[in-house]
């Protein structure tokens, strides 16, 4: 017989765990079976201890059956999706999904929404007026095999588990365990039905993995649950020290999706859309290599095609498609106050993780999940790492609406960005690309 | 303002913790304010990353004000405390206590009851027909002023604290963690109102400390918190390899104490008795060498003063003085099973955690603290390590009630029990002795 405490024993000690340990722990934990102590001396053992590949294939593979598996049999061809660990200024899911589904790969998305610094699809999604995220399993697959595009939130019976143990590890600081993240992450992407999963593992000071071999350790551990469970599986390490493009803030992030779209995106952002896209496509077996891929993505938006696919998803799912023409049809910030340089220089750093914060505190985001967000504020960064700044010149434009909050914040956006008299070289933007057995630096 | 989960990240990363930090969890914990998971949480960090000594001091005086210290003030002299920390056939405190009682040390002694393989003194004391335990304040100190000796159950306010966290790490796998266990006994000690505190830290195969590393962090943890309080503290380490005496089981410890007192007892019982002895009277101010403490305990055992203390005791707490002559006024097994040599050889090893299980398994001793005991069942250890056995000797027997029972230990016990046919050395009984700011290793 099976006993909690022997199980957190083992992890403790550091034996690896039986795939009936596991289970018997999982289900037990959200069963109430075993208390929420028991389950938080586990996590914070694991914490420590870590776990090896077959546990915590073990573990997602327990976390996916608390749940439903999202039935997607009903949409035709090979069914695409893709996740970020969370970035700033990074409407990467915006830009290329539309870009990839209208290159023929249907996409069936459940997204997340935002925490801490970071930013979620759903909240940009609700920026556009009258757009719905909540739809029936029926309706999402219906968009899919109508438009060939549909992201809405998570079904409340997918992975339940995850709800279970996220909330508790909030609360006992076991949230950054990389065995933690990648069976969190990895069980929604399983459980939401998809046959290929390309992720996007960010890292740098603005990411969950602030250093390289974490995030080379989260992404091998993702893409061998991934494809253990017999799903394509690729992980692509971008960079998050500064921004990944220029508008932090819902609605200021939908702008500059539609503006990427147009062809009128900043280079980092269309650089990160486009590896990730050309990896979407390899897998879907749309195309047979990068080359082929990056052609087809650069023809969606040359042509027009990947801006179309987004407003053909947004009406679907009731959105007012003028707001993708018109910007000032989406929430707007009464103040927009401009950070100034007052002398010349070269911007050398622009902390992701802190503007990020600045952006939450302006109220873009949330401290903790139950709070409410402002979609209108946020941030726009004029200029980027490795920039020549003159005199007079505008550094970020801060959008808010409440003077008290922009002023608190100032001071922390200033910290945020450092400059130099020198010139400063602009930094990898791609460092990694990890697939089953095969890892390319880049 | 403190946070419960700032604390538990903080441990978790091995940054050491404020006074005020500790109290708040501590104080939280014990009212709820802080849930258990939170505690679990910060046990296993705590398991992981240790406590220094000035972490695990406010953390002793912390659990000490959860509750009340009991007032010794009523007793004239420097009150006397000892504590051992578990071991088997080890009747220690019913032979030290009267012995030191009788030159003169005044004993207030809180006990408390056996666990897994170790026994507990209170069990032993109510093998004595109509012993009490449980007395009131009032009844201690008198008992204390008269005689010179109580020894009894902790009273429901003492440390309650310490009776929270334990019953969390019993089920959270983190009992052995050396700050945990320091300040768990220490508080006792602490709030027991005692001057002087001396330990009997076990070390070896049938104690908590398997090595003498842990086992001397352990005892300078606790001798630190103990002066760091105000209390004269020593820790002698002594070897738990083998079963201290001969007898396992509560009645049968009974008699081996009385017969200890009576001048027979088994020598590896009465070096630890002297050792620990000596440490008592020297720090109560009565000797003020080993040598003279040693002399004075010697006479005491020899004239029968010690003999005569432990059964003014047992008379004052309403017990029946003609058991310790009669022994068969003591609780008696109805099987005696002799375990018998079929060749000749030398004992090599006892292994005295297993042995101790086993009396355990046969009713003596509790797996779980629920657990009800039997006061008549045991074991007797007729040769110990060294000793030369001809065949058809008794090595070992069993009292049991029930013969199922011991048709189920007896392989167990067996197995217990390695043999040579070489000649086998003793081992060292005593290791080390601890005091503030030197150690003595002998």
């Amino acid at each position: 017989m099976i006993r909690a405490v022997d199980v957190i024993r083992k992890k403790r000690d550091g034996v690896p765990l039986g795939d009936d340990e596991i289970d018997y722990f999982l289900k037990g934990c959200c069963s109430g079976d075993i208390p929420d102590y028991q389950t938080a001396a586990f996590l914070m053992a694991t914490y420590f201890r870590g776990m090896n590949e077959k546990e915590v294939f073990s573990l997602t593979d327990s976390m996916v059956r608390s749940g439903k598996v999202v039935d997607l049999s009903g949409i035709k061809g090979t069914k695409v999706d893709k996740h970020s660990t969370g970035g700033v200024a990074d409407t990467t899911t915006l830009v290329v999904c539309p870009l990839v589904a209208s290159c023929g790969a249907p996409i069936a998305k459940m997204s997340g929404r935002g925490l801490g610094h970071t930013g979620g699809t759903l909240d940009k999604l609700e920026a556009i007026p009258g757009m719905k995220v909540s739809l029936t399993l029926d309706e999402f697959v219906n968009i899919v095999n109508s438009v060939g595009i549909s992201i809405i939130s998570q079904t409340d019976d997918l992975v339940p588990a995850d709800k279970k143990l996220y909330s508790l590890r909030d609360v006992t600081a076991t949230v950054d365990s990389i065995p933690l993240i990648a069976s969190s992450v990895m069980s929604k992407k399983i459980a939401g039905g998809s046959d290929v999963i390309v992720l996007d593992v960010k890292v740098g000071k603005g990411a969950f993995m602030k250093d390289l071999k974490d995030a080379m350790t989260l992404a091998k551990m993702m893409v061998n649950i991934g494809e253990t469970s017999g799903r394509r599986t690729v992980a692509v390490l971008t960079d998050m020290n500064q921004p990944l493009g220029r508008a932090i803030g819902n609605s200021l992030e939908v702008i500059e999706a539609c503006e990427a779209l147009k062809g009128r995106g900043p280079s980092e952002l269309m650089e990160v859309c486009l590896a990730l896209g050309s990896y979407m496509l390899i897998l879907a077996g749309i195309a047979q290599s990068f080359d082929i891929a990056s052609k087809l993505l650069q023809d969606a938006l040359v042509s027009g095609r990947g801006m179309d696919k987004l407003k053909e998803m947004v009406k679907a799912q009731g959105g007012d498609i003028n707001a993708l023409e018109d910007y000032s049809l989406l929430p707007q910030a009464k103040i927009k106050y401009e950070l100034k340089a007052q002398e010349d220089f070269y911007i050398s750093e622009l902390d992701a993780e802190k503007l990020g914060l600045c952006a939450m505190k302006l109220g873009a985001g949330r401290a903790k999940k139950e709070d409410k967000i402002d979609l209108a504020v946020g941030m726009v960064i004029n200029k980027k790492v490795g920039d020549y700044v003159s005199s007079g010149e505008s550094v970020v434009t801060i959008h808010g609406n409440d003077e008290r909050l922009v002023e608190e914040v100032l001071p922390e956006i200033k910290s945020a960005v450092k400059t130099s008299k020198q010139k400063v070289a602009k930094g990898k933007l791609i460092h990694a690309v990890v697939q089953r057995g095969l890892t390319q630096f880049l």
